[in-house]
């Protein structure tokens, strides 16, 4: 089935503004997801998400599957009637966080076999197993099984697990064919930091079956910013034209920018989150360490160009001492204004597309966020 | 200045409906107290208590004075700026903390030397100083400070102790006359568990000065129910009618309806806030754990009679899920939910209160939270 409308393109980029149907609602894009990890965009009640304007979460299979599992979630009306949310959902398939706890897991042909990071129990994690898994969240929107290379790789090892990724990508769609009812389900492009094996990766993904939507993984994990953008450049145009790309676990307000100009309509990415409970905030003019004695006794707002609720009501001041009093409310209002954050950035860019304004936008966002090499890996769990 | 005015009376019990005005606006009795130790009711957005129907918070001035600081904290506008709350304020003396942490203060005539459990570093709290703080606080009701006896203490130290408070509450008296504009200050009457000795301590208190309000300090630590309901029914009649009465760090939803019965019109605790964070939740059919794994796939309301938004939104299976989970989320709704069956409990007793039927209501509630050893001391800080 068809899930993906363009609307308009922007003349001077690659950018498309367009529209995802998903069995939840439409979904405008370039769109970002914020991570709900176990079910929750961690301390933000599920009325504030509407409020903010969240069209979509990303739900992690890896830890559902684990806590409460997902026959429960599934006899609980999926994770649309588990958490309340009325939204769309994209469901990753579970391998990222598996092969993040790399001293876990063990991969064959067959899937990988990993320890539970709560019990150390032993599971299989096979293609067809994450399908059944997402099938039963009643996700929107599913994700391949993929093997995620670590960065750095070899040529020869990354070559062997995009190979994997595709044939487990066919099992997959085999075990998800399209048009059943069940989700839309995504095919992800690998291969590493190689230019030539991400050509690969990606012809082998088409092969592997025809897909709603296809992705950009094994991205933010690590290397250096210029390679994501010169392969992301290169590889994101490439991607069928009718369909929904996806950058996956990416990134800085800045990437998010930059990957629309790419073409990108999808991103997700922890770092408003997480960085929320962090105390690093991002702003119009930057990002703000919230716990900087400078903000003392600084009675403005965090960011006087932020009409969100937090930057009306609350100062600086008020923010640090309930980061520095470990105060849950902390994490409740960093986060609110960080996803906040996220989501007007993905407004005005497709308010700019609308208007072919898009590249003066990057330049804007440039000299606020250019080259930032202390913002951390944001791939994973919220 | 008179700042309380009675406006119906329970023909069944002494149970009284009043205003008490403010310099932050009406605050209508029987009221709940929230308790918002730090600047933050825990967890909860301002905007989230003001839907909550939330008129007068509990700030902890031990808690204020070492975090951010008085003067930090007067130069953003008092606690109403800094935390950017338009509603009323009591704040507690900061005696009770002081007291709580016996092996590091030291009591003299002249105040309590007290160690930061922050930091180790030393203050002297004094009567003066507690006032001087409550001020520079934007208080609208400031408290004496006090010395509080533990459970048990002998007749002797008792006496002592309620001797060297009332000292201490004219000394307050002394250090914010009446009517020049400050906050109101309230009299405590301590005299621990001995009636003869509280009967003292009243006439101590009312001798020590002409306070706005008067409370009964020195409950909720660890006595018996029935010593607190026998001295509670003795001494609250007596308290001045024309003024609000308030019984402090109390209590469970029947030890409100109790002590309204009394004739209290101000509560305060730390029990739905804190209970809420250990997963322990009112309803109107008793106390819920919500980690029990009887709600591991319970897709009904916590409280189906509750008309809150987590009532309304959300399963007990997901209450679980994030309590189990440790998601700041279970924080966030456990205390909405909470806070809202607090002030749903005085709002019913307000209403039962203008239709003489509070002694209906008070049966009713004994059938549900009747005898109950398993709550802990409610008393502190949230």
């Amino acid at each position: 089935m068809k899930i993906y409308e363009k609307t308009a393109e922007d003349s001077g980029t690659r950018a498309r503004l367009g529209k995802i149907t998903t069995r939840h609602g439409v979904v405008e894009t370039p769109v970002f997801m914020p991570v709900g990890t176990a079910g929750t965009v961690k301390s933000l009640p599920q009325h504030l998400l509407e409020e903010l304007g969240v069209q979509i979460l990303l739900g992690n299979t890896y830890h559902l599957y684990l806590r409460p599992g997902p026959e429960v979630v599934r006899d609980l009306g999926g994770l649309h009637g588990f958490m309340a949310w009325a939204g769309a959902i994209l469901t990753d398939s579970g391998g990222y966080q598996v092969f993040s706890h790399q001293d876990l897991r063990r991969i064959r042909e067959e899937g990988v076999r990993f320890r539970s990071h709560i019990d150390g129990s032993s599971h299989l994690l096979t293609p067809e197993k994450a399908i059944d898994i997402q099938h039963a969240l009643g996700s929107d929107i599913a994700m391949v099984l993929d093997d995620c290379t670590p960065y750095p790789s070899t040529w020869e090892k990354t070559r062997q697990s995009l190979e994997l990724s595709a044939r487990w990508a066919r099992r997959c769609r085999e075990a998800l064919p399209p048009d059943q009812g069940g989700p839309s389900l995504f095919g992800i492009v690998q291969g590493g930091m190689y230019p030539d094996l991400r050509q690969a990766s990606l012809e082998r993904t088409l092969e592997a079956g025809d897909f709603e939507g296809y992705a950009l993984g094994g991205f933010s994990v690590g290397e250096p910013k210029d390679l994501m953008r010169d392969l992301v450049s290169r590889m994101a145009p490439q991607l069928p034209e009718d369909k929904p790309r996806y950058l996956m676990g990416v990134g800085t307000p800045l990437d998010l920018v930059e990957g629309v100009c790419c073409g990108i309509d999808m991103f997700d990415c922890v770092m408003p989150t997480r960085n929320a409970r962090n105390g690093c905030l991002f702003t119009s003019r930057g990002k703000v360490i919230i716990k900087n004695s400078r903000y003392l006794r600084d009675d403005s707002p965090l960011d006087p160009e932020c009409g969100c609720r937090v930057c009306r009501r609350y100062s600086k001041a008020y923010l640090r001492h309930l980061f520095m009093s470990r105060e849950i409310l902390s994490a409740v209002l960093n986060t609110y204004h960080n996803i906040h954050f996220y989501l007007d950035i993905m407004r005005k860019i497709r308010q700019c597309i609308r208007l072919n304004h898009l590249a003066d936008f990057l330049k804007s966002l440039r000299g606020v966020y250019g080259e930032d090499a202390s913002l951390p890996p944001g791939g994973g769990d919220s």
